[in-house]
C-alpha cells in the first residue's frame, strides 16, 4: 500500500451523513468516472470485496427466468455462473480451458440459442489465469442480441487499458485492493443507464436487499437516504487511491503495468519458466501466471519466497491450484525493483531446489 | 475512535492468505466469542457494514415458503422483514409503536398461527429508537414452537448486557462502529450448530453467494479455501477493538454504559426534555432518545451542535424523523467528559432557539 493511503486510511472518522462525508463520497465518484473512464451516474464503490460487486452486478441485472450467457475462463467467471444461478438465471456457460480467453465466435454461436438473452456476463481481468479478455468485439455482438455486458474489471481497472463507456460495458464491478493499493473491503461499481433501465422494469424485486443498487443509490446520490452505514475509513482510503492514479495520469499508468510486465516476463523466460498464457496480448499486465516446473511442489517455492525473501506470491486456484505461481504486480507495486527483487529471489529459491537455472 | 484502533488500522497489511493473517483471524474468532459469550464455532466477521450481517443472517435460515415472525418496532425490524420477503419467506409482522418493545405474549400469539415456523427476527438493541429488547422469555417461547430467534444485536455488543448462549439466540450479528468503536464496515457474526444444521437441510441454495455462511466458513476454518479477499485492515481493527473489550471487561464495560446512560438521561430531564422510550428498564445504554421540541427543527438543534461544538447526534429515522435526536454513548465515548459536553451544548443551542432550559 502507498503510504499517502496508509494515511488516509487512519485518517479521523466522521458520521457516515456528516456533510464532510458527503464531499468525500461525491469526490469519490468523480474520480471512480475518470478511472473506469465513464459518464455514468451510478458509479460508487459496493460497501465489500470485489465478491460483493460481483453479487451486485448479477443480482440486480439476472432474475428468475432470465437467459444469461456465462464466460467461463477461470475461477471468476465459474463464480459469476454460480451466482446467476442462484439468482433463477437460465445460465448458458461458454467453457474454456483455464488461461485461454472467449472467442467472439463462441459468444455469438452461444447467444443465438438463446430466445431472449438478458446480458452476457464475463471477466475482463481473470486474476486466477493472468488472462486479459479483449471485450470491444464481444460487447458489440452482445448488444447486437440485446443483451447487456457484465464484466468483472477486479484487477484491471487502473492497471490496464479500461474505458467502460468506449469498449461498451454495461455493467462493471473492480476490487480496492488490486491495482488501486487500497485495503481488501470495497468494490468500485458503476452501472449505466440502460442497464438501470433494466433493472427498474424487472418482474421481480432484486433478491438481495444488501445489493439493490436502487437503494444504494439513493445514499450515494444528493438524497442522502441511510441504506447502510458507508464504510468511511475504506472510502477515505479509496478516494486517496484514486487521487494517486489521477495524478500519474491513467495511460501512463497503464504504460507502466504493461512495460514492466513485458520485462517480468522476458526474466521468467530466460529462466526457462512457461507462461500459462500463451498468446503475449493477451497477457493481464498487472497480474503474471507462470508454470511450476513439475518436479518442485508450488508450496515449496512459495513458502521460501515469503520465508526467507518476505515476498508473497499467490498460488494457483481450482483446477490450476499447484500447477502456476501468479505475481502480482500491481499499482505501485509494479516497479523495476520489484521486478528485480522477485527474479533474483525466485533464481536462489530454484537453484536451492535443484534447478540450474540463470538468467 | 480509540487511538489503539487507528493505530491498528494503519498496521502493515499482507495478504489474505499470509499466515500472520490467519493468525489475526484465529485471534479474532476467539476475541469475538468472549464477547459475544458464545461457545459457537461459526463466530466471524461478515466483510460487509451490520445490515450484511443482517441480510446473510435471515438469507441463510430463510427460504421460499418459510413461516418467518419478524418483531417491527423500529426501523431494523422493517428490514428485516423485507429481506426476509425477498427471500421468499412467508412473513408475520407483529407491529408495534417506534420505541416501544415487543413482548412475549405478542410472539407466542403470531407463532401460534402459524403452522411451522422456522424463525423469529427481531432487534435487540433499536438504533432507531434506543429500545432494548428483553430476549430471554421470548427466546424461549420460540424454542418451543421449533423456531430459530434471529437477534440483531448491532447496537448492543459490547455496550450492554448480551450473553448468546445463555439468552438462547441462536443467529446474531452486529456492527464494527458502535460499541466497538472500529470503523464501519464488518458485522460480527455467530450462529450456532442448532441453526447450521437447519441450513444444511435447506431445500434450496442460498440465494445469495457471498452471504453464504457455508462457504465463508471454509476461509474462516482451518480450511483456508478462498471465498472473498479478507479485509485485512478492518480485520486488524477489529481485534484490537475486541482486546480493548477484553482488557476492561466485559461487565465493566456494561456497567459502565448504563450508568452513563442514566446520568444523561437525568442531565436531559432536568432540562425539561422527555425520553421517547418511557420505560426505564427497556432503554438501550448506549443510545438514547430524546423528543426534539416541537418548536424546534431537529436539524436546526443537530446543525448547530455540529458546527458550533463539533458534536454529531443522530436525528430520527423512518417515521420518527425530525421527532428525536438519537444521542450515542458507545464505547470510548461513553464518559463522563462527553456527558458532560453534550448537556453543555444542548443546553446552550436550546438556550439560543429561545427555550430557557437550566440544569
Amino acid at each position: 500500500m502507498h503510504p499517502r493511503i496508509y494515511q488516509a486510511l487512519a485518517s479521523p472518522i466522521v458520521g457516515h451523513l456528516d456533510p464532510y462525508f458527503f464531499e468525500v463520497m461525491d469526490d469519490t465518484k468523480d474520480l471512480l468516472r475518470q478511472t473506469f473512464r465513464t459518464k455514468n451516474e451510478i458509479t460508487f464503490p459496493i460497501a465489500g470485496t470485489g465478491m460483493a460487486g460481483m453479487e451486485a452486478a448479477i443480482c440486480n441485472v439476472v432474475e428468475e427466468g432470465d437467459e444469461v450467457v456465462v464466460c467461463v475462463n477461470g475461477l471468476f467467471g465459474a463464480r459469476m455462473s454460480d451466482i446467476a444461478h442462484r439468482n433463477g438465471g437460465k445460465v448458458t456457460e461458454i467453457k474454456r480451458t483455464w488461461g485461454e480467453s472467449i472467442s467472439p465466435a463462441d459468444v455469438k454461436e452461444a447467444l443465438s440459442r438463446c430466445r431472449k438473452p438478458k446480458a452476457v456476463a464475463l471477466v475482463h481481468a481473470e486474476t486466477s489465469t493472468g488472462v486479459l479478455q479483449p471485450l470491444s468485439e464481444i460487447s458489440k455482438i452482445a448488444h447486437d442480441f440485446g443483451a447487456l455486458l457484465i464484466a468483472d474489471t477486479v484487477t484491471s481497472l487502473g492497471g490496464c487499458e479500461l474505458d467502460i463507456d468506449r469498449m461498451g460495458i454495461d455493467v462493471a464491478f473492480s476490487g480496492s485492493q488490486k491495482c488501486l493499493n487500497c485495503p481488501p473491503g470495497l468494490s468500485p461499481m458503476t452501472t449505466n443507464e440502460k442497464t438501470m433501465a433494466a433493472i427498474r422494469n424487472r418482474k421481480t424485486r432484486v433478491r438481495s436487499w444488501y445489493f439493490d443498487i436502487a437503494e444504494i443509490e439513493k445514499y450515494w446520490s444528493q438524497g442522502r437516504a441511510y441504506h447502510h452505514t458507508g464504510p468511511i475509513s475504506m472510502v477515505y482510503a479509496l478516494r486517496e487511491a484514486l487521487r494517486i492514479v489521477q495524478e500519474e495520469g491513467l495511460e501512463n499508468r497503464w504504460t507502466r503495468h504493461r512495460k514492466n510486465c513485458e520485462a517480468l516476463v522476458r526474466g521468467l523466460e530466460s529462466m526457462g519458466l512457461t507462461m500459462l498464457v500463451k498468446d503475449a496480448q493477451e497477457r493481464l499486465p498487472s497480474l503474471t501466471a507462470v508454470r511450476v516446473p513439475e518436479s518442485i511442489a508450488d508450496t515449496t517455492l512459495r513458502g521460501a519466497l515469503l520465508n526467507q525473501f518476505n515476498i508473497e506470491i499467490g498460488g494457483g486456484l481450482g483446477e490450476l491450484k499447484g500447477h502456476i505461481l501468479r505475481i502480482g504486480l500491481m499499482g505501485l507495486n509494479s516497479s523495476r525493483k520489484n521486478i528485480v527483487l522477485v527474479l533474483d529471489a525466485l533464481e536462489k529459491v530454484l537453484n536451492d531446489q535443484g534447478h540450474a537455472v540463470k538468467r
